[in-house]
């Protein structure tokens, strides 16, 4: 299974196409609209998240509500590029027109991608750049992994995203009784924080970094609960899920680390506090009694549930302007605010999700047999047989 | 560039086959002995690091010193096979034979791939898992990242592996004047720690684990300079290049968790001190005024140095042992010990600096002209300047 | 360089994405659909071509005239989807809509791919096969095609697609001088072939087919002149230029052959009358006194025209129908008839020239460096002057 | 299921890693030895074939007898190597041993890769070139090919290589009544063809050949019985089984066309005499009454033999010379002679089955569940059920 996704910020439209899926899985644009809406809430967005609502339309791949085998084809329209026709039109300008739109952006700004991407692909209009540079793609990206939840919560497999702390405040409660729960909870959450004390703290940091003129960023957390055992494999380096899972996390715009379990923590305990001892019983079969491995050992699924946290950087657009060099002139200046977003903390945790969500399901397609959705799910019923009567 | 490994644990001989490299190279076996020599080394390592001294035979691709563009094969014999003839053979055995062997693994070992693994593949004797998921395998995965340690140098791009923390006690001296410096201080530390202090505590913990019959991870770090701006993309997820690093690390076997720059400690500080300003010099072209972001922006390199780092779990096989289940009898038991390494963090280092290595030199290869290394080296060269006149 | 698409026959649109062209490429949609229209041509096509006049929607990755180095995504709207918003709606329909759309094709056509992709996604109504094999997705195809032809002939490389047998009439006239020339007069052949009175005979075979309630099929052949040598490699079967070409003309829908330069025809021959001579001069460098190798050794380019031929079975679709069995009551029948093509094979010349351009495009763009397209330039015309002076 | 092979021709061994097998499929040395045999032998054959008798050693993956699910390695020495230690070792020569092996190939034959691989690489020693451009590499991939054709054969899949052409006599005996009998006549012919008469000519047609100084080829065909219908896919082009199969059989050295069921021979029919009328009864459910498509509609299988051809030139070196040009001097020459086979057919059809098997096998590893052999058994029997019953 595999996609690609084009469209800049202000073109026309975000696309995508998704290659790979089983036929005859249930799927509706509302399944993917649900997931759109839930990336453009949450505290600390700015003006634009106001002003667009994302909707979607499956142009292929799609009949009557069930997918076809085929490729499914997904396009969110930029409501706002009737404003951006000639700034970002596809077919060359007349002088009158050039003249209009001549402003370049030669001023790069730090954090983001526009001078790495300038010197890469020779753009000296870093608008080249920051139109695909820009976080508005992760919009498709999610559109891609909703598909991929869809197959998953049909497989019984749930994946919940939430946001463990922003700008050094964290969340303290940490536990939940049921997945459902958690979900319930953090969607309520303008921050999508468990701990609604915490929250309230975060929403006030998020406040206080706005009035400086400045951002703040956070830890997001994805739980995975109903994944069989054995998912990936220790065979080959590159068929580790938690190697696929990292490469997802840290693909997310802006994101600098990611760890599964207890992570880092793992470098200050003794192996007798960190690995999980292996327990059975005869309905479930075989379990972990703690899952501080966070559902992944030997670049497998455990069957426990998976825990991945990835941090994400404060956004570099500020008020408070960090220092640059124009390319034309070389002279030194502070760098420009493009928009206002003082924290995408809690949408972050949105996107995270939803790129883990598609690994996962994308492993289990090429693992499993999956040309048609019922044989897939039988497939997975038997290995869950299996596993448990091993 | 692509590789694929063979080999197991005790079986006679680990293999690889690396794939696209530029013809006319330099390229010695001597190149490839050094790396493997100093992944035997460091504080902590059991046994079989004394017994077994990897040297590499060079199968293909490679004549007279230089490779020849076809794919280059590369072999390290397991001096232990003679032992393991039987248990390991590749023929089916005989009755007697079968008696003879007929131990097997029914036990598995908490933080191993051993049930995953068995699970998945329907191994009841689970030494057919472990032969597999053993870190010896990562002894290829250096012969293959020490050919691109090589291809890097050569294009002036230099990578070093240190130890930052063990078992809970960091170093305290991050700062080195040159990377000749780090490598060559490092590499005298039986820990690899720049700074000998903590590197003498670190050793105590070690000493202190293993008489606890217990084992502790730690903290790596890979630097990396002289990387040409702009390689990775920010135009496909797929493509950038930190998300291809993380995977690495986390393809590491007990790595857990990886981080860029300041890593995690984005989470709690605004977005004035994450960033990194951007300035320039007739010389130099653009550079950054810090490096928080480790080298890495949009997917991309920044042309700054490169810092990644990633955590290792401490060892599971411990003489302190953790309850596990019998697959046969379904029975509790305490886990067996395979061997007595009880601290392996130094090695990872090394370890972590040849993943890096492979990753940054297909990336290389990948998106510059690469079938000459001259050709190679000059449109580097072109790329440089081309950069640094931007 | 890879591609997806998506899309339904009937379905609202056709979509490509095309990840990994270079920055800095003039690209208009009018070079797109310059080519859409040459593919709506020739003689013994059916209604559909007259009614769908396609034009192509630059959606993502160019601006201004220019490739923006994102991925570039391409539309095709199916005029006469507002017919089929019911029968082919991504929707679920209400029971007034089902009783209205509730026609399930149950007959499979030989010769289509209708049985077996039923068997495979376990799809009873074969309208959702059909609606993807159907060679309507051919055009975005081209679109793709006409993206790698324009950056082909913008470094020299020219593609041209004629036909040279239709139902078993062959053309005599296979010399051309140039490949102007050759282009000049098959585009204003009604069945693009070189050789005019052969030309009259194929139409008179197309009408008699016709008449019949019968099709017929051909052979198309593609020269490209402008190669660099050395493109592709022999060091790994799967990076050989050639198999990468014939897998992409079988791709084609219909088609059951390839050759290279004389092809079947050197099962026939000594060797000495089948290999090309090598020679040298001071301008031109190394080349061959002949060509009977099509322009291919050792999976490799050798600078010479490059020179492939496919052949197109006749279209299965016809109103002479053939016997094939219900699905649903097992009952043998004679297959319907869904469209009115007697024959195809001028628009799969067309098709065959851009799914070769295609594979050249990616192949040079995955050699070469290609960030931007006048690196992109520069290194070909480098290796060109390297392999003149060799 | 992936591989890729290493080795030189006069190097020390050649080399492959198969990744992706399942676990618990029975693989002895022996099943891959005699495949090896079979390519030795064949009419027309010069004096390695006698020299050598290639064997293999398995490296990694298996134990016992059976696959671990871990990569496969292969090893085949060359006996020759001992003869070729300076000219093809892989260290740095001194300066006498230079002087000893010091003749640079710098006269390209015509017909090899010899011009163009140097043209890529910058090898002004040919040899660098021709050593892994070898036909004797195909002696690894009939090795991996054979480790996929003991799958199918485990699954009721049978692959037959053999001749239908040489030199321009073809077999005019083609019909068999079972594939046992056409592999087992065919293994006792001398060229592998079923058609005695027309066999005894083509050694007829191989010494007059030899004794021209001159070289034949031929025509090979692969016959594949028992392959489940709906492997393969026509929704994408990547995804369709023709094209990898095509791409297969050119990727073989010297093969320059490939052709499925009636093949060429559609562009002279009608569609009414191409297409494969549809049957169904109890027993085996759907079939077609003939089998002119080769049992292959819409890029996958339909469950009928599949029948591919592929054609070889004869091979390029030969006896009675072709002009080239020397590349230190620019003189004309006329070939040298590096050996003296004045046919490969026969062999080429055993590499011709070898390759065919491994893309139907990685096909059916990729499509089904086939972590562990059983399992995989299993699920193509569910599937071949439900096609019976669809």
């Amino acid at each position: 299974m595999r996609y690609l996704t084009s469209g800049e910020s202000h073109g026309p439209q975000l696309t995508t196409i998704i290659e790979g899926l089983p036929a005859g899985m249930p799927l509706l644009e509302d399944d993917i609209n649900q997931a759109l809406a839930r990336r453009q809430k949450g505290y600390g967005r700015g003006r634009r998240m106001q002003i667009e609502k994302d909707t979607v339309q499956i142009t292929g791949g799609v009949r009557h509500g069930y997918t076809l085998g085929s490729p499914v084809g997904l396009v969110v329209q930029n409501d706002d590029w009737k404003h951006w026709t000639k700034i970002m039109g596809q077919g060359p300008l007349d002088q009158d027109e050039m003249d209009e739109v001549k402003r370049k952006i030669s001023r790069p700004r730090p954090g983001h991608a526009d001078l790495n991407g300038a010197l890469k692909y020779g753009h000296r209009d870093m608008r080249n750049v920051l139109e695909r540079s820009s976080a508005r793609e992760t919009t498709v990206r999610v559109a891609a992994g909703s598909v991929a939840k869809k197959l998953l919560s049909l497989l019984g497999i749930e994946v919940v995203g939430h946001v463990v702390e922003i700008g050094g405040i964290s969340s303290n409660k940490r536990e939940y009784s049921t997945l459902e729960e958690l979900r319930t909870i953090t969607e309520e959450s303008p921050v999508r924080c468990l701990d609604s004390e915490a929250g309230q703290k975060m929403m006030d940091a998020i406040d206080q970094a706005k009035n400086n003129g400045d951002s703040i960023g956070g830890i997001v957390e994805v739980i995975v609960e109903g994944m069989p055992a054995g998912v990936g494999s220790y065979v080959h380096y590159d068929r580790k899920l938690d190697a696929k899972l990292a490469s997802a996390i840290i693909s997310i715009n802006a994101f600098k680390g990611v760890e599964f379990g207890i992570g880092f923590e793992a470098a200050k305990k003794p192996g007798s506090q960190v690995h999980d001892e292996i327990a059975w019983n005869e309905e479930e079969g075989y379990y972990r009694k703690t899952n501080r491995l966070g559902g992944l050992e030997g670049g497998m699924s455990t069957g426990m549930p998976i825990i991945v946290r990835g941090v994400m950087k404060p956004i570099p657009t500020l008020y408070k302007p960090l220092e640059s060099v124009d390319i034309e002139t070389k002279e030194p200046f502070t760098a420009s605010i493009e928009r206002s977003d003082s924290c995408a903390v809690p949408a972050a945790a949105v996107v995270a999700e939803h790129v883990i969500a598609w690994e996962l399901a994308a492993a289990i397609v090429d693992q499993f047999y999956a040309d048609r959705f019922d044989a897939l799910k039988n497939t997975i019923e038997e290995q869950r047989a299996f596993a448990r009567e091993f």
